[in-house]
């Protein structure tokens, strides 16, 4: 005597494609996670049309990439951030600049008006954080240095991401840019990545006993959840995307006392949820509109851009730190996943570009987040033989 | 660069209010569900109208009690169940007949249609096997035999009750009750519940193996999640309640081996998403309609005959294991929960019942669910000094 059949059915299929595809990916040696996002583009309402993006497919990829920040920030080594922070806001602000110029060069060279180069340059913009984080800890190379500077700076490039959106938002819509307001989101959004960096572990440190003495068991795992949830909420708040809340609000529980049952715990969740979320993104793919010649030359144009404009920059911000961790950090960038077609979808939404540039951004969107997973234990690799063999081995998430 | 702000925020007001009504109640010494419960009336858009009954609310609350379920299955111990199968039944059978009789009875006495006094007697037949299930686990009786009656009979009276419910269900639309239906609900019903306990744990037995040699990390625990949404579906696709299904995937892994891996995993996803199912049924209850005081009046009554029905039915059933242990399983039997509610829509829904019917129905629901789990403490404790203080300490779902 149950409701919520539907629900059910569309987790079932969600779930089971996620680890066939998963599990797919891994027999060839490939990160699970591009397998999620391709079944995920085979089963969604564009191809096999077996199951469409429903309230219960929004909810629980929602909660996946909640969690699995979440479960990242648990994991980084908040002195090595600190080391690391100046490096990753050059990483960040290289790897947003150089891109944008490129995009916006090639658009405009074509001759597209300024509005459209200007969302293509700002597709371009912004690194994923969920798909970044899930390569890197599928390679169990989270420990790394690089990865450190690369999850930082994907963080940091988020905030600057939304600054780059909001501008040519502003543009598209009223031919200016009010700098009051970019002031505005600028200082909110670091105000709360400052505030939130700095708070929970204070609060967590002083509060530990009055979390020890809650009545119900796991009151930890309960307070970390709220916690996730809360600064996700937060963080909308001030402008900035969920997942940025999700990400620093781990990160304040990454030296807490009972941290290692935490992880087990938030890692179950993980474990079940945040796949969830990459065949979401591969459903948000229409294949169809994909294969129309020009929408096909121009895609992988902006490709070959998105990804040389994240090696150029962010190479070039990490390049004393040797050419092999350079390049591991400029590629490790690249993905965009979710964050290009979002931009894509609003910049459709305001009018602003027609359909076949937002399936271009499209293809981009997919081909960065498949291409990039398969070349990273290559360059991760190569470097460890080369110059820290003798290094610690990576901490992985374990899920 | 992310959506899904109303989702989050309803996640974020769900969870911290479940884990607020959970503290309440355990520092009152009262099983966490209570406060779960009421604090959900209290949120819910009947009375402070926070949050609604979302997207987001509905599919965490079906998740949540999902997995709840699919623990208490996780747990049972099935030998137990194979020996007390027939008792089980007879339980079940007499919890359903004499307080659908006492419903009728008094809904007939007091000069209502026989349409209307069938849909009482129905919201009347079937325990909540959520509610029931938790609150069993929050005392850490799970391994007591009482325990295991009750949730074995539960699931049986969960079929006994579908079939008294489509039952009164035809005769409100057409007036007669078509035999051939019932026999195929009752039967398929059956069949699933048979083949469900008796495949899996074959199947798993057999494939073991196999699943070790799956390369993603953690298999069992995503064969096992789903193997419960599959359940789900199918029970469903036979005309049972999709928890029926997740109880008997859990049986399947009750004896695999990784089991105790595979428990701490689901325990940590049950507590953070079955307490959210709790407070969503909270939120089904609109305050204002009970406060009237016909609604007060018949409501009561209708309680009394709810609890009276399933003490006297069950207990005797279980009589001959002892008077306290009858009435522990007779009390055990009693919470209505989501059972009522749900059927006091269709009622209305079908224009079959008046809405103060269908408030007195939602009064008896929550009276039922929130009065029994203060009584159980005492109901075990005093058995277990009277009778077994030599007893092994029951098995607890520890989240």
């Amino acid at each position: 005597m149950e409701q919520g059949g539907k629900i059910l059915l569309d987790l079932l299929i969600l779930f089971v494609a996620a680890k066939i595809g998963g599990e797919i990916a891994e027999r060839i040696k490939q990160p699970a996670v591009v397998g999620e996002v391709l079944i995920g583009i085979a089963i969604g309402s564009g191809a096999l049309g077996i199951i469409s993006r429903s309230a219960a497919v929004e909810v629980v990829s929602t909660i996946g990439v909640m969690i699995l920040l979440f479960l990242v920030g648990l994991e980084t080594d908040i002195e090595a951030i600190r080391k690391i922070g100046l490096r990753a806001i050059v990483v960040a602000t290289l790897g947003v600049i150089v891109p944008f110029v490129l995009g916006f060069g090639l658009m405009y060279l074509r001759g597209s008006s300024n509005v459209e180069s200007m969302f293509v340059a700002t597709a371009l913009v912004a690194t994923s954080v969920g798909i970044t984080a899930r390569v890197l800890s599928d390679l169990g190379v989270l420990g790394r240095v690089e990865s450190q500077i690369i999850l930082a700076a994907a963080v940091v490039d988020d905030i600057l991401g939304l600054l780059v959106l909001s501008m040519v938002t502003a543009v598209a819509k009223a031919g200016v840019v009010p700098a009051p307001e970019l002031a505005l989101t600028l200082g909110k959004g670091a105000l709360f990545v400052i505030v939130a960096a700095i708070l929970p572990p204070i609060i967590l440190n002083r509060h530990e006993k009055h979390i020890d003495r809650l009545r119900h068991s796991n009151a930890l795992l309960s307070v970390a959840i709220a916690a996730c949830l809360g600064f996700s909420v937060l963080a909308e708040g001030f402008g900035l995307a969920a997942i940025v809340g999700a990400f620093l609000a781990g990160l304040g529980f990454a030296n807490v006392e009972g941290h290692s049952t935490l992880k087990k715990e938030v890692s179950a969740l993980a474990h079940v949820f945040s796949p969830l979320f990459f065949v979401a993104i591969g459903m948000m793919v229409d294949i169809r509109a994909l294969v129309a010649p020009q929408v096909l030359t121009l895609g992988l144009a902006i490709t070959a851009l998105a990804i040389i404009g994240k090696v150029i920059g962010c190479g070039l911000a990490a390049w004393n730190m040797g050419p092999r961790s350079a390049m591991i950090v400029g590629v490790g960038m690249a993905p965009r996943g979710e964050v290009g077609l979002i931009v894509a979808t609003i910049g459709l939404g305001l009018g602003a570009i027609p359909r076949d540039l937002v399936s271009a951004i499209v293809l981009m969107s997919i081909l960065t987040t498949i291409v990039v997973p398969p070349l990273m234990p290559h360059l991760f690799s190569a470097r460890s033989s080369e110059e820290d063999a003798e290094a610690e081995p990576g901490i992985s998430i374990d899920y």
